[in-house]
């Protein structure tokens, strides 16, 4: 029996356990690893719970969470331990289904309230870590930005990819793809109150901060860079501190501006991420980093799964106006010293334009849009990023079971063809009648061939399947920020309407209904700049890897046929039935 | 409650009931139609049986079993029937498995008597038909040779294909492919003194009904035509008899020589069959021929499918240099006129030169033969059958699941990804942003060019592994027969190995001994006579199945590539993203 320390919200599909702070749960496994245990509550529900979550009333649970040498043991524990949760129904690819049914993911449930003000369940992390305890400081610890190794760990189980069978089984992330949720810390009151924040501020931001918005052919667009920002990551190093006890993986980027590479570990990613989205995700989608995950934390395959996605999001952020050319985002990415980056932090940090007043930087070049035009606009962006996540979705789940279809029972199949051409072939052989050795070479070589279509087979979805599937993984999770932010214009344009009630209630001056449908028509000049840069860059993208993915099958299919031509016609040669008679001869002589 | 008329014995995954004279069972339900009605036994076990093997207490089922006009509408009714069937866990291509468990199809149980002794299960309609009641001899039954119509339609379910789903479900006659049963009506005491009558007998054959066996290059080859037999089975007709209470399939068989057509009804080639067996079966397998069937008589594609089977069946026996001079199969070939082929019929049933007395026909031009050599020989051609068996029973497995996968899940998984292609394509239309026609237009394209790959992925099998399948399912029912033939064979040798014996207790004379030597040498010749037959049109029938097989999955792999080139890159177009970027225009400006 022990303790609950913190509140916990089980992720579905990971075999977690939801704990609540003060409830007592048995523990009925310490030895899971990577720093989980099993529980069961006192309904009799048996699932994972983070060992800290839990009065440590217990040495051996206790030892486990000190970080130590052992660490890494422990994680390649869990890596096999995650192999059977994946054998037991955890589908390691659920990350690319289409939620089913208004599970963690699904933010398009109506809500009446408007998004913002429930609690989503969809990152239980996020709305715990503030009060996460921080499991041992060690003695050199000077400086808990670098050294609170738990935040590369903290998260779900993970998924490993079991389908490929023998040897090299990919070790993937498992990315929520699902929304941003933006803080509301800096603004309690916001559920109800929030967009008068901005609606009746006082003080509009000024000089350099100010974000213009222009016309442009398409309508309203953000100020895009002459130059387009960009960067690399690259280069994962496991570095360690406080003489090894604690290892971690750094990965260096360099941006195309400065073209001097500077160092982060994922929680610095992390980091960025929260600023960004406290910065700006009322106006722009900010999607989710990728997944924090344990298991495989230093395989090669799964470093290098996360690099992909860091880079993936990395440039997403280099792409958009506004957030490149933000000082927090250009402070990750030129910071000059460890002094540099701290002040920095630190300046970032205490930024108090954040949630909503992000719009009283914004400054349309046009005339005010009526409230009607605002409603209609954001209706119309809401019902296309719905559609589109749908299509979006539809996409994961089907390629999701090409995937596991190509990489299992298929290349399986044809393995059998060609064993069975080949058992064919030795039983020929073995029938010691002259004059057959054309046709079973050709039956080998036939035979062969399909074993090494098989291989192909299994390995093609790596070349192509597999960006499709991520383009529109990356999709599902910048679709899965929309429903909060036009949950924030929603806000702001039931507020407007309701102005002449406000304005007789004298809860608000005639003045100040006027000053909300200036503001809201900024907001919607801001919703249409961001949605026309979402289209410029869906264009881009999706262009990009439907070129990808049909160049990588037109040649998959050379590649097939061209194995094929290497047996037929080339290994057979054409017979005579009346050639082949044992008695001909007789005949002929 | 009922009683069983007769025996009955059910046919593996058919849903059959095995019934025995006397039982009684109870009638679950009687509207199966096509001649069946499903009945329960004391056992509790439920299943169908032949609902004129029930005693016919009841009305209905009575009035089911007379021919009638309505028969057509039974068959039809059945026809669906055995849809379900098949949906309940049927295979229908079951036909073409291995059998897993030395089943109806495995005649390579050892068998201490000797294959002849067991009484297989294989066909339990062979054992029946005699004591089949003849349900309803009708008003002008004058010849029952041409109107007991229950022969064509006795035979087991069927079987219908459901995988294919929408339209066009092939219908597939279930092809026992299982061993010939050498019929032993003439040779009572066949089972433990077959070979004898062989081995001992007095007078040989002479002149025309002698079969020499020479020596060619390949060792002892049966004696070969100046010119190959061939026929032609085609233009099968629905021919009706009785004023129409009566139809049947009218086939016509055009053999090279005349050039002449006949007409044949499948019983016609079931007594074909059966005079073969009788007269050749102890020396030469004689294959089965493909099943009869009740299910879809009359609908296109079963009698496509029997015609092309029983075309297979007679280009093997016109191909076989024994067989095909027969009288008995130039009868069928080439009889001129109905009383022709009367007598002939009764000619052919009054053969006495059947079962083992055919190796009295034969003369090798050769030295006689070492017992061990002769013995060696046997297993040498045991050994080759049994593996190739094994070889061709892997084939069909593995093919068969994988007709499954490429007429079900494969092409349905295409269609979703085609259908998801095209959704998304029209969410992006729908976003009313400008530009992106091109974009859009090549992902229709490429949407419908996955469904179009769906329907080729699911019409191939039809164009390349239908042949490997059948021809595999032709050579499984051929080496089927071996058992059999082979088993005359070891029932000779080990006759001839207690010669010794046999003479010391008097029972036969030193000089028998030597006439049974020299006898089990003249089978060791036909044996290798056969074998060298058969390997010769094995080689033949593999090269061309083979390159029939790669060359179609060669033009598949080519028409799938050529649509994909139709979309990429043809299609698509290159983006430029910053050409793309909806803020563009103002710099250049």
């Amino acid at each position: 029996m022990a303790k609950v320390l913190y509140d916990f919200i089980a992720e579905a599909g990971n075999n977690e356990l939801t704990v609540k702070e003060g409830e007592t749960v048995t523990i009925t496994n310490q030895n899971i690893g990577g720093g989980w245990i099993e529980a069961q509550n006192s309904r009799g529900e048996v699932g994972l719970v983070p060992e800290d979550y839990i009065e440590a009333g217990l040495g051996s649970v206790s030892s486990l969470s000190a970080p130590s040498p052992f660490l890494f043991l422990f994680l390649q524990h869990d890596s096999s331990f995650c192999l059977f949760q994946a054998s037991n129904g955890n589908d390691p690819w659920s990350v690319w289904n289409a939620d089913p049914s208004g599970g963690s993911s699904n933010n398009w449930a109506s809500n009446p309230e408007g998004t913002q003000t429930g609690k989503s369940a969809a990152d239980p992390w996020g709305s715990v870590s503030q009060g996460h305890p921080q499991a041992y400081q060690g003695p050199g610890a000077e400086d808990d930005e670098w050294d609170d190794e738990w935040d590369d760990m903290k998260s779900t189980g993970g998924y490993a990819e079991s389908e490929s069978g023998d040897g090299g089984a990919l070790q993937r992330g498992g990315t929520h793809a699902s929304s941003m949720k933006i803080s509301l810390n800096k603004f309690p009151g916001f559920s109800k109150s929030g967009p008068e924040i901005y609606l009746l501020c006082k003080q509009l931001a000024k000089g350099k901060d100010k974000l213009t918005i222009y016309t442009g052919e398409v309508g309203p667009v953000w100020s895009y860079p002459e130059a387009q920002l960009d960067c690399i990551v690259a280069d994962p190093k496991k570095g360690s501190k406080m003489y090894g006890l604690k290892s971690y993986i750094e990965y260096q980027i360099t941006p195309n501006t400065t073209n001097r590479p500077v160092n982060h570990r994922y929680k610095h990613f992390d980091w960025l991420y929260e600023r960004l989205l406290d910065k700006f995700g009322s106006a722009i989608p900010i999607p989710s980093l990728p997944d924090k995950q344990v298991t495989g934390r230093f395989e090669e395959e799964f470093i290098k799964m996360r690099m992909e996605r860091l880079q993936g999001w990395m440039t997403r952020m280099c792409r958009h106006p506004v957030v490149s050319s933000s000082d927090v985002f250009q402070l990750f990415l030129t910071y000059k010293d460890e002094k540099d980056w701290k002040m920095g932090k630190r300046k970032a940090e205490k930024d108090e334009t954040v949630g909503v007043m992000i719009f009283s930087t914004i400054e349309p070049e046009a005339h005010d849009l009526e409230l009607a035009e605002v409603d209609q606009k954001c209706e119309q962006f809401s019902r296309f990023t719905k559609a589109m996540d749908d299509g979006v979705k539809e996409i994961l789940t089907v390629g999701n079971e090409h995937w596991k279809r190509c990489t299992g029972p298929l290349p399986k199949e044809y393995q059998r063809i060609g064993k069975a051409f080949q058992n064919l072939s030795s039983v020929f052989t073995s029938s010691g009648y002259q004059g057959e050795s054309t046709l079973t070479d050709a039956m080998t070589a036939a035979g062969k061939t399909y074993e090494e279509i098989a291989q192909m087979v299994a390995e093609q979805p790596k070349k192509d399947l597999h960006f499709l599937m991520e383009t529109n993984n990356e999709y599902k999770g910048l679709l899965g920020c929309f429903p909060d932010t036009i949950g924030v214009h929603k806000a702001a344009i039931d507020k407007v309407k309701e102005a002449d009630k406000l304005v007789a209630a004298s809860k608000i001056t005639p003045q100040d209904k006027v000053t909300m449908a200036k503001r809201v028509s900024t907001m919607s000049y801001a919703l249409q700049a961001e949605m026309n840069h979402f289209h410029s860059n869906r264009i881009y993208d999706y262009n990009r890897v439907m070129q990808q993915y049909l160049e990588e099958q037109v040649k998959f299919y050379e590649t097939v046929q061209a194995l094929f031509l290497t047996v037929y016609p080339s290994k057979f040669k054409p017979v005579l039935f009346i050639a082949l008679l044992p008695g001909r001869q007789l005949h002929s002589a």
